[in-house]
């Protein structure tokens, strides 16, 4: 088979059931303070209760020992093979910072970084302040507007980082790194892998020269490193495959530019600074357009960020509000919820992670009954077994009674 | 790898062990009275003590959430790929009324309808009594013998459905549906998807104009729908690619059917109306045909049946007469005993379900101890994990020591 898409789009069906997909970010664990993982060092009444309630397994978004970044693990659980489809650095990139990419950009990965002549003496400029940062950007988009007719664009990122946007028609992705990767290297121009993208490149290496000219005398950053060339992927759109009005609700930009990605409608969701509130204004925007749509994929981030910071404390107390949340959730009544993330982010690692990922999926076809508690453990002797995360949909889709029969 | 079987082929060996596949029709069960599957709630204490000293484990029939008909349940089991090896709907259809199907004929799945000049006004006309379907096939087989030299036949299905099959040279099955799908629309001929299909499209076409003015004045049955044209399979054959000589023992067309499709030989099965004396009417073919083969297939239907009609205890009864038969089963010392399902058939779903299949593997290889019963929960915290069914026959030739070690 090329695609489990292609195969399992041949038999949706639609009716009126209801998906609520929750995604904590970086959710597995591996054993640390007391020999608990996170999970199970939470307090989750609720979840423990949906679980005794639910068909419990491990997913492994890409394959066994695979650490995925977001990119990848996210479209695993949006059900797409995250080894056929790629998605490039740039965008990426552009995704985590919320600048919105259409079919006609071209977008990449910059460093800031300080030149001597065409040496690279450090590839991160000295890590720079962010209004360094801004400041050279803004320098950058006031002198360059477009080179050769295609529109030219500088996002700042964190410290030296940044993102180049090209906009015009005739753009091709082919190219090669403009980075030497190495401090005290000669610096690189791009090049073109194929004839499409040999008008990108000459675009690519002016911009490089003009900026080299116009943050000549700028302290420490006196150029730029580019990289990922990418332009939007062409992938096919979840809600065409899936037959569903789907919806994200996702705090952060990278989420809701990889929802955006695939095609789902990313609704707003008000501001709110701690972690509790941030949770209770993603449930209110839940509630309030419940009626709206047949899916929602429901992103809660700092069980990841915490993960990240080897903070194991403050990831448990993430999980905690997340449990708190789940009888407003269940109120709702929707015929299929899962819970999972989409890589394991264990304090232990202090970063993503290859572990299997926690899977709970509750609809009143669940073969329940085995466990007690919603955990690694419990997961890993669970009525689903160990899937890959792309298989994951199909069981949503299965539980919700949107399949045909495959075959007769 | 582009076949399991090509790649297990290969490390195929002879000897004189025995392998017993029972499969019980849609054995798997969701947890529905008293919060117990059927497999469960029946009383299976020969099941029980024989998975004390098996390998247990789950058996996905084609991928997780995917419900297989009974052509890709079956297939999986005997180790095709059930997504690779597609069994048209018209193949099926022939095989589940007991058909022949050789390698000369098209067949297709046919519908008695009604219509009003060329627009369908019930594609079911009415949904017939089976002598009214039996009398509208006899008037057209007594009318039609052949069209351009190919032989012409239609078969009685149940209530508004007939098989026609066509038999003769240079016939090809690259055919769309003669079939509006919905009352109202105007009636369809087939057109040749490809060149090869050129000859027989206008056959097809030649039989649909001859019937609606053979069953012009019929009462409700005056004309026909023809879908899913299709001929025999080429598929690799059973007893060849494993070097066994291969039974089957089913009682039902479809199953017979497809154990035919793959190359076994199928016995004949005395009919017996009740459930246990039915049984008991396979174990003795069983019996009398032991020293014959090395490989039986033992197909039970009911299981599946009552899971179909939503009766749990019917399924149960059914579950409990198979148990009673395992001391005879096992006095016969099979070298491997498989006890599995070709896909689960919950009663609380009322048909096909996606749900793993419990599988137990008994030989004196088995990695046993885990278990104290069979069920769905022994099953997924078995010995053998959870596996796809086309890996099923794998583990059935290792334990029977008829497969090479792959590579030095």
């Amino acid at each position: 088979m090329d695609d489990i898409q292609d195969f399992v789009g041949k038999l949706v069906v639609k009716n009126d059931t209801k998906i609520i997909l929750l995604v904590m970010d970086g959710l597995g664990g591996a054993p640390n303070l007391g020999g608990m993982t996170e999970l199970e060092a939470a307090n989750t009444l609720n979840l423990d209760m949906l679980a005794k309630a639910s068909d419990l397994g491990l997913s492994v978004p890409v394959l066994p020992g695979i650490t995925p970044g977001s990119g990848p693990g996210h479209l695993g659980i949006f059900g797409y093979d995250p080894i056929k489809h790629q998605i490039g650095r740039g965008i990426l990139e552009a995704l985590g910072i919320g600048i919105a990419v259409s079919e006609k950009d071209v977008v990449a990965r910059g460093n800031f970084a300080t030149f001597d002549g065409e040496t690279v003496l450090d590839r991160r400029a000295g890590r720079p302040a962010t209004e360094e940062n801004v400041k050279a950007c803004q320098l950058i988009n006031s002198k360059i507007k477009e080179i050769e007719g295609v529109k030219v664009q500088v996002f700042p990122g964190v410290e030296h980082r940044f993102v180049l946007k090209l906009t015009g028609d005739g753009l091709a992705d082919n190219l090669t790194d403009a980075d030497p990767q190495k401090d005290g290297e000669k610096m690189l121009y791009t090049t073109s892998v194929n004839e499409e993208s040999r008008k990108t490149a000459e675009i690519v290496n002016k911009f490089i020269k003009q900026v080299s000219t116009i943050l000549k005398n700028n302290g420490k950053i006196t150029g730029c490193l580019l990289r990922g060339f990418s332009k939007h992927p062409v992938m096919p759109k979840f809600p065409q495959i899936y037959k569903m009005r789907s919806a994200a609700i996702a705090t952060y930009p990278m989420y809701r530019g990889l929802a955006k990605l695939v095609g789902m409608d990313v609704l707003e969701v008000p501001h709110v600074d701690d972690e509790a509130g941030s949770l209770q204004s993603e449930v209110k925007v839940l509630k309030d357009n419940y009626d709206k749509y047949d899916f929602f994929y429901f992103h809660v981030k700092h069980t990841d960020s915490y993960g990240e910071d080897s903070n194991f404390l403050a990831k448990v107390d993430v999980i905690e509000i997340v449990d708190r949340a789940i009888p407003q959730i269940m109120s709702l009544k929707p015929d299929v919820l899962a819970v999972t993330g989409d890589h394991s982010t264990p304090s232990l690692v202090g970063g993503h992670s290859w572990h299997p990922v926690p899977l709970l999926i509750h609809s009143k076809y669940s073969r329940y009954g085995l466990a007690e508690k919603f955990s690694e453990k419990t997961c890993a002797t669970g009525s689903i077994g160990t899937i890959e995360a792309k298989n994951i949909m199909t069981l949503l889709m299965a539980n919700a009674m949107r399949l045909e029969k495959y075959g007769a």
